[in-house]
């Protein structure tokens, strides 16, 4: 069945289609909303989510409505511009024809397409590791991660043995970035004290918090001080930092170094693998499966065609744009704004990233700041930290909203989104027993602020 | 494995077993607090949920963590209770022994056992009709239903086929008890204005909804009046009533009337089916399933096991006590204060069921109330509705917090709410064509208030 209105031949306007409603996507989107084309964005999810704040959720601080809404209602007030929920199943750069499939069945055709396919976790080709090891890129993600979370303690409450009770109270976070910093930052948090008086046979004070990197620090995209910094709060918070350390195994039963079971529950904010949708495009990609585009964000051969987004690999001077939410908003919209100046008749611009600064939040009251010359740490960072995401969240709510929200649930840990929904029946309990084979744990992806 | 520090044979202190954790359930152990016992409540999901208001998280205008909170949470300051998330798979009554299989693994010896294991839907002998028409007795539910009610305007969005997307936009709600005249008197608003600015084929002005009742009035449990007066508001909202109408067929493609095929998406709110945990402990069932128990809340031949909640059927002067909230609130701490007397030597009480009214209500600003002598509808009993909801809701929220959110939600449709979660590929499209049978659709489930 072909779709559809905007796609007719009768219509004057250029037809553009954008794959993905990430920063990217979303930013493109929003930079044609005056610009006279017929719009069609399609996503494999119905809402966009704030994906620097999906540790947030995977520890159980914010609900996973906090930190998303709706594509739909986020383009609600352009008329020309169509949502579609369904997978690109493929894409034919010459034809010009994006098939999708899953809810939305349709074969657009396009005049201008922007790819913003984004990226998932990289398991270094252990890809049996993900169903144990669940990355944090999507809202299912986070939610995964929560419940099991959740359920490794209701689990050692209920073990009457100790070797198990301690596998299940350790986590083990792959990835020492910005992502796996956060998350294994806000984990002891909730462990130790939220959680504390609600259990009578273990003490989840007792929990271990490790963070696994690759490398030989962590934050490896920040100043070497800020890092230090980080690595200090974390050590503070009694967190185990174990940097040149990599996973050798995962299964249904943790997770090993060397021939060391060190954990039941490991959690993977490691590397970054480009969307599959690149490969679509028949043009020239870098070892991580990003598309190399022209200056102007387009794909050689194909100038009609953009990329942009952590999918897309754009150098710099020296090296290539970071895979961060700010330069994903910034490549969605410059490729939209030479959309719209192809359409003026003006010259494309170039692709220029203008860094703002990088953060990463530890715990719930430190954080680090890279504003190139002004680099802070600790409190007053995570102040700054606030305020950057509740001016960015404020786009999709109110900001006062968001604030009480979070006054609340910094000063309460709010309860109410620690739900374990379905699942928990179909997932086995944790027990060692598998030999460890050989693999690695490294972070590759930058900061998220 | 045997669980452990409450039930050793060292114990002194009665061990006093709960099973469930809805209100029934929370109400006993809360009532126990300051009794001399060993208390361990079991559930099979780890939140308590504020039941009454599951139709708003089915409807997308609450959130989860706005209406549940971990049962964990809630019993944190009873040091003497130990919470287990685990299904129960056998009670033994002779040895006077739990088996609780899952998360947990346990055999739990009482003393004293609550069994607190609620309903739910009756689907009338037609046990396929359930993965096509789900209910509204959990958060799980009410998450299936927000996916499906979405997804439809998603697949209507995409379909170029007008018979398929009439179907689409077409929802059937089963049962016009409480629950049923909720469900329906929120879809509207959700369907008609929330999403109206988010489509671009569809008009979702033109959604329909239909309420379906086996009997001849909606709302049989209250006075005439206020059927007649939530039937006119229904009316008023758009919403097709048919009473004394049964539903044939339910499958994959929709729902059926006779050999009419009148829509792709059917809720159900009909009928309560007690919970099977009832069977296993050999006492006299009524026809539902329900326990019949003494007045005290005991089963006959074993003073030591009560039933309390949807699951008891205990006679009032002239009619049972009605499967409602508070009914279940009081039932709950009658059994737990029929312990205390035992251990305080005192004789037990009868159970009296203090009917404190009746509530429903028809969208966002009516509602019916039935308090005896006093009737209400319209916009003061929608006052009531939320006064009374937001004290209830108070035992495990901030009140302020509550009264914000849902401010916040009344006034502008909170869309962060409208997520579809994982799952939806699953789900195959909807299209009629499998044959009607026979059946029946009848509501028995009374107030929610």
């Amino acid at each position: 069945m072909s779709v559809g209105r905007a796609h007719t031949a009768m219509s004057h306007r250029p037809r553009v289609v954008i794959i993905g409603a990430g920063f990217a996507g979303l930013y493109a989107a929003r930079a044609l909303r005056h610009a006279a084309v017929d719009l069609t964005v399609v996503d494999r999810t119905n809402h966009h989510v704030f994906q620097p704040l999906l540790y947030q959720v995977a520890t159980a601080t914010l609900a996973p409505s906090d930190i998303a809404a709706p594509v739909r209602w986020l383009l609600r007030a352009q008329r020309h511009t169509t949502v579609l929920l369904g997978d690109v199943t493929a894409i034919d750069v010459t034809r010009r024809m994006v098939s999708v499939r899953g809810t939305a069945t349709a074969d657009l055709i396009y005049d201008y397409l922007i790819v913003a396919g984004g990226a998932r976790h990289s398991y270094f080709g252990h890809s049996g590791w993900e169903q144990h090891a669940p990355g944090l890129k999507s809202l299912d993600d986070a939610l995964e991660i929560r419940s099991r979370f959740l359920l490794a303690f209701e689990r050692a409450e209920a073990t009457a043995n100790a070797v198990e009770r301690r596998a299940l109270m350790t986590f083990v976070v792959v990835g020492g970035g910005p992502t796996g910093v956060e998350l294994a930052g806000m984990l002891p948090l909730i462990a130790r004290r939220a959680l504390q008086s609600e259990f009578r046979r273990i003490d989840t004070r007792e929990s271990r918090i490790i963070l696994l990197e690759g490398g030989a620090r962590l934050l490896a995209s920040f100043p070497e001080s800020l890092s230090r910094a980080a690595t200090r709060d974390l050590l503070g918070m009694g967190v185990e930092v174990r940097t040149q350390t990599v996973v050798t195994q995962v299964t249904s039963a943790g997770v090993w170094i060397g021939d060391e079971h060190i954990a039941a529950n490991v959690f993977w904010a490691a590397g970054n693998e480009a969307s599959p949708l690149g490969r679509m495009l028949g043009a020239p990609l870098d070892r991580n499966g990003r598309v190399l585009v022209n200056p102007d964000l387009s794909i050689p051969s194909h100038r009609e065609v953009f990329v942009a987004g952590d999918l897309a690999h754009v150098d710099e001077e020296t090296r290539p744009v970071p895979a961060v939410a700010p330069a994903a908003m910034q490549e969605g919209t410059t490729a939209a704004r030479n959309i719209r100046r192809d359409l003026e008749g003006k010259a494309r611009d170039a692709f220029r990233y203008r860094n703002k600064g990088d953060l990463a939040t530890i715990g719930r009251h430190r954080a680090i700041a890279d504003f190139g010359r002004l680099r802070m740490s600790g409190f007053l960072a995570w102040w700054f930290w606030l305020v950057v995401h509740i001016m960015y969240l404020a786009g999709f709510r109110n900001r006062l909203s968001v604030l009480i929200q979070w006054a609340w649930a910094y000063f309460t840990y709010q309860r109410g989104v620690r739900l374990i929904l379905s699942g928990w029946r179909a997932q086995p309990p944790a027990s060692a027993g598998e030999p460890p084979g050989v693999g690695v744990g490294r972070s590759d992806r930058a900061g998220s602020a």
